[in-house]
């Protein structure tokens, strides 16, 4: 059994509520994490967010997100960039363990797998150094395959950390992945690349489940024993290669979890994550 | 632009004709080769479809499909084995070019993929001196991760291509692989493992296109050109690897080409293929 003080939740999974109704939501549950949204930090501002976090005692897991680092033209680019240091700095404001980098997918029209993937290393270059000095790490997340073309050309913990290697050699701590069970349960090399990614690299660890079906390739993620991956697997391969981090509970369901009241939501996920995890 | 005495038709993509009619439609419509499906063969019955393909000079490209070997128990085991070895007689018999094999994913109830994956091991190995005898080479298709839960748990060319070294070390050409562009196109190792695969193991290629928004994780594949796909550029490292087969038009789009007149998807897909592929 996975230990309670390590569950945090991702904004995200408690949709309806906004940032400090989140925080009021972990404190009633006993939930000791929470990882922030942009879009919800900015409708509280990011001051107040950043006292109430911390008023609260909640270790923030993690602001989502920065990245989107593919491009049409040099607006794009200069877009891209400018939001990435807006995103390092609101990570700071607020004690992140790390800013997501979601890292975007084919540039509109374009078919250039292999060139949006240049882009995305050239884009986490361009902010590598702000985010150092800000002590903000970054982390990779490699979305699932199905999401390549509109969300992340990033798409196995290997290509993740085969960026680490080439921007940060020395595993400073400055640039990792974030492991999310729903995009990468399936690879046959995960064991591999956890251990490959070691305590440097593993900045985040983030549950849900894989449905079957699956009805949408976005927004139908199922709560943690609903689905048909091997939590307790994955976790401790996690754990045996050191991560010591918390697991946050991120659910994009659009049908289903999001529609439900938050607190039955947390109820749910804390008593899933005690049994299924 | 391809060679058009290289295209190939899947018997899928115009599901509603009988075997009988989609080797007619081939020949109305001058494609040169043809990949059977299972269901559509026992229909026609084997002596028939056999003479029928002969007597029509079409190459038979593949027949679809052996597999599923993922079992719950050892009744599921036999039953997997008995219908594997019915598909390699059945292949021979058509004059396949080789057995295309979709592995199958988790076991119902089943979370255990790492033991799927050693159930496949176990069942490929279990046929292959019977496919050997009957010259059958056996293709295994890697399926998109998506696919992974209830169609294949092998989902990578490389994880392919290890159960191939595994399985015949000595690349004997009885067995290897089927490259389908929509189930490989994201893959960052693409080129390198197409390269790695070689003549001698590239059994296959299938074309279809990636459509974005993908709204069923298995019937809504585009028409060539209709996607997101660089075509083009995975034909390239196809032949630049030496492979020297044909290409096959496979299909699955149960709301859009499945529903329109046969005739019009062949003419169609001829057309697309001159100038997207």
């Amino acid at each position: 059994m996975p230990d309670p003080a390590k569950l945090a939740l991702n904004q995200i999974t408690t949709k309806r509520w906004t940032l400090a109704q989140a925080i009021d939501g972990c404190t009633r549950h006993g939930v000791r994490g929470i990882s922030v949204w942009r879009d919800k930090l900015a409708e509280m501002g990011v001051p107040a967010a950043a006292r109430a976090l911390k008023d609260a005692g909640l270790a923030v897991t993690g602001l989502c997100r920065g990245g989107m680092f593919t491009y049409a033209d040099e607006k794009g680019r200069a877009a891209s960039r400018d939001d990435n240091a807006r995103a390092v700095d609101e990570a700071a404001a607020i004690g992140a363990r790390c800013l997501v980098l979601v890292v975007g997918g084919l540039a509109p029209g374009s078919k250039d797998i292999v060139g949006a993937r240049e882009q995305v290393k050239e884009g986490i270059a361009a902010m590598l150094e702000r985010a150092k000095a800000a002590r903000v790490p970054l982390a990779i997340e490699p979305l699932h395959p199905m999401q390549a073309p509109d969300r992340a050309c990033v798409n196995t913990l290997d290509q993740a950390l085969d960026l680490c290697d080439a921007l940060d050699p020395s595993r400073s701590g400055a640039i990792g992945v974030a492991v999310d069970v729903y995009h990468v349960w399936w690879d046959p090399n995960l064991e591999r690349a956890i251990h490959r990614a070691g305590p440097s690299r593993l900045l985040g660890y983030h549950l849900c489940d894989w449905l079957v079906p699956t009805r949408d390739t976005a927004f139908d993620r199922g709560m943690m024993g609903d689905g048909v991956i091997d939590l307790p697997r994955i976790r401790g391969l996690m754990e045996s290669a050191g991560y010591d981090g918390m697991h946050e509970v991120e659910l994009f369901s659009a049908e289903d979890w999001w529609k439900r009241d938050p607190d039955e939501v947390m109820r749910i996920l804390k008593e899933r994550y005690a049994t299924c995890c």
